[in-house]
């Protein structure tokens, strides 16, 4: 199915967002690595570890049903031949009529395979704007 | 200076923890990558690009002078000639005598650089318990 073959990192984050959006379980799931342990964080989320956790918080996501959005800013790619790191904002128009907007900061990590590239991690955590040097970094956490 | 050479990624993240524990400025900033944009994410703050602010983001979180200790669990490492990816839970104690315990899940990024293996990317976020598949595993995000 040479759809789902990503011929770069960027391909395969491209589909990601697109399954993302589309609510499709089965394209987001093709995404995904299937040879290696894959890790997904949702924002405030716990770790999952593996495809049948991660397939499974994609299904309760998607089955919210809340129409969702999805713009990239700021994306900072590392890449080698068989590893790829993105760094990215997410600009998330959800709720109804798409009315509202979020913003989450993610790092997405992609695998060369024989299959293509494919997601080995997404964490994701609420972006915050940006503190000034008076203001402490944090609270009790580093 | 041979102390600042680490062989391997996981040198580079034993050093990174030793130096958080330490509040360690000099050596905090000797584990992260010189060459290439560099990112880090402190759990519930901003994206931080550069060494500069980067540097500047460990300063102000020594300078508060509370003491932490560190123990990494479900380390998960994914790595190529290159670049490796770690994922681990962080376990702090931390407060007035190290009596809070904290956790927080952190994705590590290093490099192979011609100077041993520079940690590229700290991206940390709070840790949260494992919820029943009854829950929903967010609110408005994903």
């Amino acid at each position: 199915m040479s759809e789902l073959y990503y011929a770069t990192s960027r391909d395969a984050e491209r589909a990601f967002y697109e399954a993302f959006q589309r609510a499709d379980l089965q394209q987001m799931m093709a995404v995904w690595c299937d040879e290696d342990p894959v890790i997904c964080i949702h924002p405030m989320g716990p770790r999952l570890d593996g495809r049948a956790a991660v397939s499974q918080s994609w299904r309760q996501i998607f089955a919210g049903g809340s129409p969702m959005r999805f713009s990239l800013t700021e994306v900072s790619c590392t890449l080698d031949e068989r590893l790829a790191v993105h760094c990215v904002y997410e600009n998330i128009d959800h709720g109804p009529q798409l009315g509202q907007r979020s913003q989450v900061l993610a790092t997405n990590v992609y695998k060369s395979t024989g299959r293509g590239w494919r997601m080995l991690l997404h964490h994701a955590s609420p972006a915050v704007v940006m503190q000034t040097q008076a203001e402490e970094p944090h609270s009790t956490l580093h």
